[in-house]
């Protein structure tokens, strides 16, 4: 039987930790003090572990079936309630403008909302997850109408959304998407097929409405000729528009979630933004779409740790190493006592509390860069959710990923078994490095993109938030020794940065060869500064979580960077095996 | 589609590159030379990649039903014809003593042709897996009646055998199991229930043959009284023995393969070796099943990376990053060019190419251990089976684990899909992790018995060997840098060796806290030796595969054993985050 205890005193400590004070003194936000905070993820909390996660089991056993005669989607059973408490309690349009039914929620909170909607039903949360996603693309560039016309009802959840990008040819390329866009009056009409599209149809709602890239006539080619269009399930006068599911997708997870072939013959669709600049609203949708399938890392770990641990607290084998720690009486021990078992927990404990740090810290950003009234704080604030969102995406998925089967291990045999529900959170999970960018372009984004951007200031903003961590760190003997160890690591991730940079400017390929490689090394060393930020919290507010935070804080330095040695010992290879080997020896 | 291409020449290398013309030289094993040897391997091939793949799909998709009234099993289809080909092949007796109607093969061909077979089909295959290992523990251990009873219907797959051993509240911790065996005239009678047993119950042979661990009247507790029983579903005179299913285990793989609940009443029996020596069968039996457990996981990396080549030659996405690469007249290249899929790729075939040496090598040390007429040589061959057999079962399922990941991540979303096939790999390949002794068993094997033998004598052959190698490696102009690698990270891992030693004698606990590191380290080193003495001979031998096998040799020295830097790092930092962390604060 499935359980999951809300986490809130470690979030309401991650918000302390990560300046939430600050976005609670901005006017947008003034409802959302740290009272208001508790008592909203209290109540998330409460959904998730109820409502949400009944239905999480008959979501992976019933799956979703499609009805080729009419191109229904019928959705497991539980769902519906578990979509319609969703909606009743705002999840839909939590982040969403006020003006327009939405929470006016600051994304700090949505954040930790996601979270733990997702350690609930992850399947099901990709429901609203999508939706937001459309809500922001629509706050950023729909017209004024558009605006009045989809955000109440999205915000609602009385109509749900989507995000048509991949075509069966066309995945991480969007450039060679081919749906076209044909002039129809003030609007156009849309054909093409679409893969991978999650939630794409289902009954749940009065109403989808998807967010669809395609190409206006005389478009140019690649991506700088690519337009988004609203294209709605059902148009305004209640006819069905030519957009349908053409089949669902059979997955190792998730299976409670539709993922469809959606076909387009002539669907009627609404420009958004302007001619060909569609890639600026995807990836409006897109960054809100990384963080949050980082933060999955985070959620199905911590799910995934609730039930690794009350198994090693109850499983009783052999006796312990150390022979004061034998419980008298008894012919085992609990596995809890075995340092082997301590160590696979402790290092998801360990990263799992990085990882939320840094979904609080990324968000709490989002929250100043939009509304700080402060032009050069919303700017640093901008360039640290730039660079950390590819490393959030990227590292979160591949340690929450570890982390999950960690867990599993813990729990032995009993893991592996369907009763043992750890094993559908690893199938859930994995879907995570691939979609949404995969890790690898995420990898791409941070070396390609984030870093060359003006002169390597991204990297020395986040550098100064280290430095001060460090500084701050310094001051405490408890810290001491973890600001010592980051100040360390922070100069050999410099070093490699630097390094990896003159290379690339010999050889094009050295980027990618060791891309993905880099953004590892980067996580652990975003990981360290999570982690001590919150030590340096612990400390100088005294907080009542101080010993456990210092224990785990620790146990990252000491016995989890260190794997950092590994990574820059790869960087500094050559990469000449990568790419000369010779195809046909493949 | 599923498809196998079986890797015959990278095997028949494999065996001329760790000696098989030693193994071929023994007078048991004169009818196969190498000439006899391919025959045999690519009849085998032939075997998995037709009539067992052809079943793999349907035992995931259909699984295994148990009827609660009868206590049968039902089988995927298909899997008869699977089974009753494999026994007319005979792969039930393949090693067995010709004697008793065995094949008489070398081990060296046994484990190659166990990894073919599991390619093609894992959870079939797990069949004659346990039914060799049963046959192996009565040829020790059986009386010279029970060998006539019993070999010669095992050897042809009439019969099939299962290893009887966990109980619910005794899996790791063999020593708590509570089986108990009452005296009934010239044999006994068992009561108690096993579970998680592979193969338990189906109606695909005549009978089936149980080995049970049990305790005798008056047996001392813990392993010290436990003893092995021969359990016939089916008695001599055609009734039924009291011994049935009584339930199946719901897994995230393997589903092809019965995990059965057995529940034994007043199950007749027969002793098997001396009373409260059952460990010592028990051993027999899991030696080979740890050493082919590892084999599990080149078996499925390398089908998975056959799989993720064939969809890297085929899907075009981007263009390559260096501009001489760019195929004309296309849209996007293959994404074969794109310096990340190279790495996985590479990543994947250098490590699964080093553990099927390392079969290899502790194959013919098997052979060479129990049929070479020089004492010294039996003995310096046991050793290093003794050495390598925890590594090969715990790095070998840990990497071959993240070799169908990364595969996986090689075909994106395809890979995720069942159609992509990739991701049944993933799910069938983690049990192995868990099954046969967890890894972390193994690594407490390893350290904690293995190393400690006679004064570190079997660390010491093996690295007499891993030198041997070295002076040999460096005689070329191709394999020197290799080999200068190997003697410095061979170095890093004596000292890591003793480090780990001295502060063991200190606190009991270090080794519960590092052991698991530690034989990944071990893991690393050993593929380098692996892949050193397959580039060594590919130099001498001016083998056809030469350049190929200097560049994954290549790769594998530059990136990927360099991640043992990571692991030397965490060996050397202090264990007390692990076990003083206070227990209340997980």
């Amino acid at each position: 039987m499935q359980h999951y205890t809300a986490p809130i005193d470690d979030m309401m400590f991650q918000l302390a930790a990560f300046g939430y004070d600050a976005v609670a003194k901005l006017d947008r936000f003034e409802a959302f003090d740290f009272e208001t905070a508790r008592m909203f993820l209290e109540q998330t909390g409460t959904l998730a572990s109820d409502i949400l996660l009944k239905s999480n089991r008959n979501g992976d056993t019933e799956g979703t079936k499609w009805d080729p005669k009419t191109g229904e989607v019928t959705i497991a059973s539980g769902y519906e309630a578990g979509h319609q408490a969703l909606a009743e309690n705002g999840f839909y349009g939590l982040t969403a403008d006020v003006e327009h039914g939405g929470g006016g929620a600051p994304i700090s909170l949505g954040t930790l909302a996601k979270e733990m909607l997702m350690s609930g039903n992850k399947s099901l949360s990709m429901c609203p997850g999508l939706t937001n996603g459309l809500i922001e693309a629509l706050e950023a560039f729909g017209s004024d109408e558009q605006k009045e016309m989809y955000l109440p009802k999205l915000a609602t959840g009385e109509w749900t959304g989507t995000m048509c990008l991949t075509e069966a040819h066309s995945g991480t390329d969007l450039g060679l998407l081919g749906t076209k866009a044909e002039v129809h009056g003030d609007h156009f009409k849309l054909s093409g097929s679409k893969i991978w599209i999650t939630w794409g149809e289902h009954e749940l709602s009065d109403n989808i409405i998807h967010l669809v890239l395609a190409r206006l006539p005389g478009a140019p080619a690649g991506i700088k000729g690519i337009s988004t269009f609203i294209v709605p399930k059902f148009l305004a006068d209640g006819s069905r528009n030519g957009i349908s599911c053409a089949g669902l997708e059979h997955k190792m997870g998730i299976h409670g979630s539709p993922t469809c072939v959606m076909a387009l013959e002539n669907a009627e669709g609404w420009l958004v933004g302007e001619p060909h600049k569609g890639m600026r609203t995807m990836f409006i949708m897109m960054n809100a779409a990384r963080l949050f399938t980082g933060v999955e890392g985070v959620s199905l770990g911590e799910i995934a740790y609730q039930a690794a641990l009350d198994f090693a607290k109850e499983r009783r084998q052999s006796r312990a190493m150390a022979m004061g720690k034998r419980e008298a009486g008894q012919a085992a021990d609990t596995i809890l006592v075995h340092p082997d078992v301590r160590r696979m927990l402790l290092d998801v404990k360990s990263t799992t509390e990085a990882l939320r740090g840094l979904s609080v810290f990324i968000s709490a950003n989002i929250d100043l860069s939009t509304d700080h009234p402060d032009e050069a704080t919303r700017q640093e604030a901008d360039d640290l959710v730039a660079l950390m969102i590819p490393i959030m995406k990227a590292y979160g998925t591949e340690r929450g990923f570890e982390n999950v089967s960690d867990c599993m291990q813990v729990c032995g045999g009993m893991g592996y078994t369907v009763d043992g529900e750890i094993e559908q959170y690893l199938r859930d999970l994995r879907i995570a490095m691939i979609y949404e960018g995969t890790n690898h372009i995420q990898a791409l984004d941070l070396v390609g993109r984030k870093l060359g951007l003006s002169n390597g200031r991204l990297y020395n903003v986040f550098g100064k938030k280290a430095r001060q961590a460090i500084e701050a760190g310094k001051t405490h003997e408890e810290t001491a020794p973890f600001a010592a160890t980051l100040a360390q690591t922070l100069s050999s991730l410099d070093a490699a940065t630097v390094g990896l940079g003159k290379r690339a400017t010999e050889d094009a390929e050295v980027m990618g060869a060791s891309a993905s490689t880099y953004l590892t090394a980067f996580g652990l060393v975003v990981c360290g500064f999570s982690l001590l930020t919150q030590a340096n919290h612990a400390v100088k507010a005294n907080t009542e979580n101080q010993r456990a935070k210092l224990g785990v804080t620790r146990h990252y330095f000491e016995r989890v960077l260190p794997e950092i040695e590994g990574h820059f010992a790869i960087l500094s290879a050559p990469h000449q095996s990568i790419t000369m080997f010779d195809d046909a020896d493949f």
